[in-house]
């Protein structure tokens, strides 16, 4: 912390001497301490796969804690950070995708949503009595039959990407996605790159429930990977630890 | 607590410099303060059973605290924390509900009824003047007719658990839980396990109209055990006390 | 007072770390500074005894410091802690009670009630430029015939008892009720009961035209019984003081 | 002071650790600084006499400084404090005792007044961004033809009295009119008390004009003596001083 | 300063535990700051007179520095204070009464409209977010044909008078009117004394175009006197100095 | 700075215990560091002259930097201060004069005008959760075919003048404009004492193109003259400097 | 920073004591940390160049991070500073831009939407609450056929240019514009030379598809060229680096 960081560090309607919003700046370091989520596009779609941080109890639901979400047709979303803020965006993005369709009777564009959602980010860094979102957030969609990402963090910027991590150690994991990217990957390759991805960022082996695994195709709704699929197909995957017992950190 | 920690801890709109909202922290706190709740699903059903923290007094109506409510047919829960706080939430919960059957004409599913009460409560972590609930709840419900709990804390954040606890010693009572849990426990394990998770999180053996109990099946409202039924059925279990007079801490 | 305490403690929308609402306890503090209220339930009525903390001079009316309010026919409570602050409460009571009546057609339940004025109460320990209200209550009815009592506090935590007292010493005064309750006390018995627990929380002796008295059955309104009628029934017991000239301390 | 007090004495919204309002104690502080008022009850009426903090100038119109106050047929009132707080309690009462008028085609009984008052006055101690109103207050009127009194104060609780003082020494006043009192005054007698009390609470001789005397009778308005009635009246009294020049000091 | 002042004194709603408003006195301090103010009755009318601390420059238009203001027929005042803050409160009074003029088809009494305009000031010593206004006013009216004068200052305190000061020196002003007002002085005898008076209260001699002069008569309007005319009647007066350059500091 | 200052300077709700508003005087402080601008009158009309702060640059549009503004026909002014400041306050006048217009079928006296803005400026001196303008403005009019300016500061304070100066040195200037005022300047006079009084409060020479000229005569808008025209006219007077490079400032 | 900024700098609504709004500063620096923007302005039209602060990596995007934006037929903009906060404020210049369409039937003109930017700019310069937007802008449009460019700044000052520089070592890209610029440019060499400014800003040499470029002419929307055409045109200049990694610090 620099010295005189805590003057200006309590709202973000205060600019540091250099310019800084340092409420967005923690936002960010909250969303680090989630797990890890990522995006590949494939030629035909996109798959999310995120690292589930649930507690390691055989009495836990691994299918309730929700890290990738269907938006419309066509549209979804997996996110990294607050459960409860994600949500709350998720709900916006869906109420937002849905005036969207009665206005205009189409599906809205995945960049218009996203810059939507950007807007209502940047609220929260400028109105005093809140605080920022803490979530970071990767929307996926179509443009034609041509899969895209937008990614968004808690300032509300936005920057597209053929492939992305958002939540913890994002840096590395953006690093080996962007080295290990084929040129076309299939659905199958995507899938290994993202779940590789998953295990770069994950500091221990994990078990296959821990994985949120969803595919978007056009013209369908978002489908969520029932965990005997996913364990399925990573079967053999180095990072794949044995069940051990982890205190349930929430 | 760490230094410069009381420079961030005393508002809900303030991330500290590593993301933590200490308020949400301070209401788990709180609610560590109050009894142990569980819920344990089973074949047909769930099985409330918390402990009334009520004080030791033959004056005092023991029914008139309550820590199991009905929400609806088929829908019910068991609380820990704040009574009042808990009297907001379970009204809101029971509106929702309301609203939905008026709307829809059908019950409200558990889950989407939970996540409207995690956005509620989401609320009060995000916007000044106020403080979040100290609150932590077992939604109980049935998915057609398979039990199921969402579990809520002051955050917002929903868990998903086939049984689990709330409130004092929560993290050691949900061991014992998992560690007691049969495969498909009937009513009368289930009951068992929830009484004998209460006492695993009590520092003392108490009476038995000490405990709250109440039982939910589909189709009927959550059922409230008269104190003899709990009497009759809890003969016998070793964590039972002779009366003693203790000082009623409220 | 602890270390650290007066961080957390001026304002209600703030938990100390260990999860405590300081004002609320110092509004508890507000109410032992005044003098003690009792209820004693007995077979068919309730009978609530306070002390009134009112100037010692000839020249006061002693009967405009009214400690006990009816609120609708067989509804009734006896408020500690702030005058104006328990008008407030209790002008809320009265109305709630009206607007079940107009709404409903009956009586409103003495539980329900308790439980709306709980929720007012729990408000104020929530939202921010404010303060808890600084009076303890007990509200008492019945259902069918069986009288019954229901004491609010600052939070707005609901508790039922057969007896119990509020105000200063109460926990002292609520023992000693405890300890001599009759099995099934007369008026005469919950009289002279509640009557002996103002007494015991009183540091002094005091005159008759110190205790507000009233008597609550069913299908009537409560019944303030006039000084004369109180120094009747007082006359004998112990407690009872010679004038003396005390300096009014309001 | 004691030590500590300081932290708590800001607001009205904020309760000490042993259960103070400060601001609400300060605003009595405020209410001592000025004048005594005094009134007293007779068989069929109420004298109110009131020290005029009148700067000592022979161009001032003593008239133009009110302490006493017509209401409504039947009701009036004296007050202590600060002039244009009062100004503004005042014309609620004003206000209050029209519209009951209106709405129920009968005079406002006293006391009913004076509990709507004393709720306003609560408002002014539990919501932020405001102070107390710095006002004491005798309230007059009759039930029937019994004349009585209502003595409000900031914290807007009510005491009911014979006769009493507010404002400057009020407790050394109330002290000197518990021990003059007669058993049944004549309106002279009543004028006679309660103009030594007024001088009781006086540091200084003054002048006839310093006195803002007011009589009120059933059925009719309050009646404000002229400055050459109270003259002939007080004539001869011995706390009368010769005129001397003394610092405006408002 | 006391010690501990500064912990009370920058908000109109917290007393200093002495029971003081400070910001009012520091508004009245603000007013002392600016020139004096006087207005002296006469057998039919009111004679204002004041002092403009106006810059002194050829190009400065001295008549648009309006001290004395006409509110409607027979109603008018003089202010000392703040320029913008006095406008504010003499746009109150023109709208209050041609309110009162329409409502009632007469012209408002100047004592009811004092009180309003007192009603006012007492607003901004009570709510927050605001400060008090930094003015005092001498209105003048008639009751009848019989002049009369009420001061208001910014707490909104009112008091009546034949001939007053405000602003400037007002005490020692003050007394020397009381010293000097004739038994019944003519318009003549008024202006001079008046004039008299702004000279005692000015600590250098000035020129008569540093004199804003009005003259109110029953059933017409504030007749405000041409510099020409003001600078006739005051010729020869000691008081009068010669044009000297002074350093504008408004 | 005064000691002690720093506790009364954050906010123009505070008064300091000498009855300052210190945000106001560190507007007018903000206004000092703009460039001078001046306004004269003349027999038919009024010059306005303002030194426009602008960037030394060939690429600079120096017209889009405007400090003298149309108001209305016969109406028009000059600021000095923050260029937003201002363009929300001329938006203002705009409004007011065409609002009038509409309402009353004729333009708005000047002085009328001028005096709703300077009620708008103290608004901004008296409440909370805003700042003071940043604004010093010369308004001009006609009363008749007479022109008239009249001054206004962040404290919505007027004064009328024949000709005056405000922004960097205006006192210095406004020296300067009476000792060379002529008796009766006619437009020729006028323009070169505005532009001389420009180049009294300008530090350094200047170029044509740094002046913003406007003339105003009754029944016309305000004419910006082109630089073309104030190039011509400014020849050869000895304040204009060769073009020199200079840090742009803003 | 100088001694006693710190008391001065938190808000917007607070001037230090020599006037400066430091809020508005530190939006200032907020927009040095981002990539320099360039428009050049020639015979027919306008020229937007900026550097895109893009993360380096294949899998990025780069036409999803815009800095240019078109608004209306012939109108247009670029900005520097915070993503989030530059969308805010272009979606309010395009709902502007069509408001005026739709009410005068025509386009806006570019000095007047510039002009309405501004206002609402300010207005997060006086009201607390909020932080100013940390952006500039150069607007782009025609006055009649001639080019013409409006420079924004979170002031809200407006100051129009032929050519210039925001962002990143804005004054030495003004500076080399300003000496480079041709007398009358054709599109060709305001291309080259706002891609020259543009590294001129940036401390390393770029890749092509770093440069965000677009072109607007009367009657069209703003253009904005393909990364294929950027490539081709800036081909051989000496500051277009290698490709090499860099950290993505957003």
């Amino acid at each position: 912390m620099q010295p005189g960081q805590m003057a200006y560090d309590r709202a973000s309607t205060v600019f540091s001497p250099d310019g800084r919003l340092f409420q967005v700046e923690y936002a960010l370091q909250a969303i680090q301490m989630g797990g890890t989520a990522v995006a590949v596009t494939y030629d035909t779609g996109i798959v999310f796969v995120a690292y589930r941080n649930l507690p390691v109890s055989a009495l836990a639901e691994a299918g309730s804690i929700e890290k990738s979400f269907a938006i419309d047709t066509g549209l979804g979303c997996v996110t990294a950070g607050l459960i409860a803020d994600s949500r709350v965006l998720v709900e916006f993005l869906r109420v937002e995708a849905q005036r969207h369709r009665l206005t205009y009777g189409e599906a809205v564009p995945y960049t218009l949503l996203g810059h939507s959602l950007g807007t209502l980010l940047q609220q929260y860094t400028q109105f005093g009595g809140t605080r920022p979102f803490a979530v970071s957030l990767l929307l996926g969609g179509f443009r034609g039959r041509v899969p895209g990402l937008l990614e968004l963090d808690p300032s509300g910027a936005t920057i597209g990407w053929k492939a992305y991590a958002i939540g913890r150690n994002r840096r590395a994991v953006a690093d080996y996605l962007e080295e290990k990217m084929p040129e076309r990957p299939t659905e199958e390759a995507a899938f290994k790159l993202a779940v590789g991805g998953v295990a770069e960022g994950s500091p221990t082996p994990f078990q296959p429930e821990a994985l949120d695994v969803a595919i978007l195709e056009p013209d369908a709704e978002l489908r969520r990977l029932p965990t005997a699929e996913i364990a399925r197909r990573v079967q053999g995957m180095p990072f794949i630890g044995s069940p051990e017992r982890k205190n349930a950190s929430r």
